[in-house]
């Protein structure tokens, strides 16, 4: 098929073949074509090859680069290295990007960038970096990038665009198009301008689609909507993210204390908030808290340390448990192999009950006030999947040992702790989302306690007792 | 405060504090009032409270009340409910609700909705309901509906809005603009415009800031750009996404075979899609498929069971295992106190790596042909921390049974177990990837399958060994 190609088709389909390979990944051979390039210094090829590509094809490479390579392609490029691909790779890589240039050159990309692009690069480095970087850049910028700096990480001041469109309520249409003809100072891209009063005060908003509908001689007041949901610039990303999202908002305007305007969130940063937002629940649920992975073995083996720990000091705490039945199990050692079934069935289930909480608490579907149709749910969805396998694996134990009475009680143990890990996987959320903890980083160690106690308690104390041993 | 506030601005403060409580969650005193209404049959009251939520707060009021609630709730609003309010909710209340009302009533709630809200809703019934209630529709509406309904699910095609605004690229910025001024029959909103040619192929697209900063005489071919980035209908909706985020654009055209444009995915479309995918991960690591909060107790019970299952498999067969050593545990009940540490610590470490690369799988940071540095990298993570757990696990194990050997043989059941981990939580996943499942759904099993028998394998194994016992 390829040679029907007309010709003009041709080098654009090939630049996107040529970078990523047919699975999406950067490509072998694009990957070593830029290190030969690299490892002779060829900045012409490099600028030649590099330059067509997007933001985010170039962080692809970058990540996909080693970190000599890395700054060695940054600095073979100069002035045609585009910088904004930095805001397109992990933390890691950025910085040890950004650490190898001198501040005179990062406070040239930093005024070629949007000033979202720039806070982005510019809150990893060190304060005395930054302050030297920033006094580099012409006042204007300097006051507006300082002044989202002030802001807490990760709020929605952090997060947003300072270049924005605001005209005043009384002009017409006309006027507003005619200014934008002439205005040379826009931002790069937008999709709402806002409407403020002599104060800076936020007024309303109008959807770039509602200009174009409307005659010239319509007043802005007139064909604007008021911005019910306007961000103030302390509040969370997330939150703010969500509440973008929920209102399917072209953009959002950031409000300061006084009601300024003083920004706006654009919906490809929301995009990037959402990710990074799901990324770091499912993380922390797998207990890697925020690790990259261009993280150091170092740096990862420390962030995994302190959850093994504690799952250390609660697999002893089972163990503890075990021990009060050691004369039970020397006397029936069927029982040291039949009790990691008990524990790893409630574990499973205790899990599934979890996440099914903790992903019902990030979209608010239930809260500690309305949670009893819930628990009701997950108990019976224990009770039920509990005498399922109760039966199944009762079955397999009397058959394995040739013991009906092991089989009994693997089945009652096995019921019992269902319904445990129904209510710890429930409960343990619930409770954590309403002492204000996040209840993805911490519920995993707490509900697997649980389970493996009950577990390990539940069949060996009914085995001492059923067969009168221990 | 709240007494200083202006008049006009307290109406709306109001509604907005008295749908959700401080957490954000559906008030407890609007449920109640809105359930009191409809007991009543109050429908007037009912217009009045609900007509001005959004949409997707009266989503969230519909998953707040009880099925029968929302059954008559809709019926007691008649005309003046807000039928975009269905695709806020999961698809088990969506269904609830649709099945409670009669073909003719869906068709005329259909012809409201835009139409990939209408899609969203169709998609979901049965063959006969749906082709009665096509039948309904006027022609073009009905064509263009039974085209989105003929893509496969979760393509880009069953996502896409049919309404859009396309120019032919010889006009003006002028001329644009007036047929945007004079047409009625303009979708409810838009961020670009596309291109295209007499046969609908499609040539471009403009965004809409562009149009508005062009001078009049302008043509649209000089002011519009390449849409390189043209999404086939039959894509999958995830990698349509991606595509979209990846490129930041304001919204896609969407192209049939041909490249005629047929449709256009939004960015709020884009936003629904990526929130639920990542829902969908988070679920699949927890090992609770595609479950809604709202499913039934039988619909839940079933769809874990079959993990569940899966997972006492793997429990029977790490219980062989432990059998295996029965005459070692015999002499020594302290392997049976202690072993279940050894496969616990395991079981956690190689969660830990799995959940890394699973992720990184999904951010195409890894794949199966560059994945050496990252083999090396959670091989050495998994020595450093196998070694820390070693020493610290070893220590405990000594003194608690006064036995040299016993933590000695603990201590190196755990590095092996540690490296076995990292190996498995790594190789596993990448192994799925390649062969074409979901890592997301199938890698927890095996990961903790491995750890749970090499674990018991190594310690008990070393500890027959050792003490020259079983």
């Amino acid at each position: 098929m390829a040679d029907t190609r007309l010709d003009e088709d041709v080098s654009e389909v090939e630049v996107k073949s040529e970078l990523y390979d047919e699975d999406g990944f950067v490509a072998r051979e694009f990957r070593e074509r830029v290190e030969t390039a690299i490892a002779a210094g060829d900045s012409e090829m490099l600028r030649e090859e590099i330059s067509p590509l997007h933001e985010s094809e170039l962080g692809d490479l970058l990540e996909a680069l080693d970190n000599d390579n890395r700054q060695a392609l940054v600095r073979l490029m100069g002035d045609a290295f585009d910088y904004t691909a930095l805001t397109e790779v992990d933390e890691a890589i950025r910085l040890s990007i950004v650490d190898a240039m001198p501040n005179e050159q990062i406070a040239a990309a930093v005024r070629e960038l949007e000033s979202d692009d720039a806070v982005y690069i510019l809150e990893d480095l060190d304060e005395e970096d930054r302050k030297e970087i920033l006094e580099r850049l012409p006042f204007r910028e300097r006051i507006r990038l300082r002044r989202s700096l002030e802001y807490p990480e990760e709020s929605a001041g952090r997060r947003m665009q300072t270049e924005f469109v605001a005209v005043p309520p009384f002009w017409t249409v006309g006027q507003t198009i005619d200014y934008m003809r002439e205005e040379d100072d826009l931002p790069e891209s937008f999709a709402q301008i806002f409407v403020i009063d002599p104060s800076f005060k936020l007024q309303g908003a109008v959807d770039l689609d509602r200009i174009l509908r409307a005659k010239r001689p319509e007043k802005i007041e007139d064909i604007m909507h008021e911005t019910r949901h306007a961000i103030p610039a302390e509040m969370d990303q997330e939150e703010a993210a969500q509440v973008i999202e929920q209102y399917d908002l072209p953009s959002a305007a950031v409000v300061d204390s006084n009601e300024r305007l003083v920004g706006v969130l654009a919906i490809d940063d929301v995009i990037d908030i959402m990710q990074q937002e799901a990324d770091e629940d499912i993380k922390r649920l797998g207990g890697v808290g925020d690790e990259e992975i261009s993280d150091t073995v170092l740096t990862a083996a420390r962030s995994r340390f302190s959850w093994l720990l504690i799952n250390a000091a609660t697999a002893i705490l089972a163990s503890l448990v075990i021990g009060l039945f050691d004369a039970t199990i020397e006397q029936m050692v069927a029982l040291a192999i039949l009790m990691p079934i008990v524990a790893s069935m409630g574990g499973n289930a205790g899990t599934q009950t979890m996440t099914v909480t903790v992903r019902a608490l990030a979209a608010r579907d239930i809260d500690f006030h309305n949670a009893g149709r819930i628990i009701r749910r997950e108990t019976l969805v224990g009770l039920l999947n509990g005498l399922s396998f109760a039966v199944i694996i009762g079955a397999v134990a009397a058959v394995w040992f040739d013991s009906g009475g092991l089989g009994s009680v693997i089945a009652i143990a096995m019921v019992i702790n269902m319904l445990a890990a129904a209510l710890a996987g429930i409960l343990i959320p619930l409770v954590l989302d309403r002492l204000g903890a996040d209840p993805a980083i911490a519920s995993g160690t707490f509900v697997t306690t649980v389970t493996d106690v009950v577990g390990f308690f539940a069949f060996l104390g009914l085995a001492a007792w059923w067969f009168g041993i221990g």
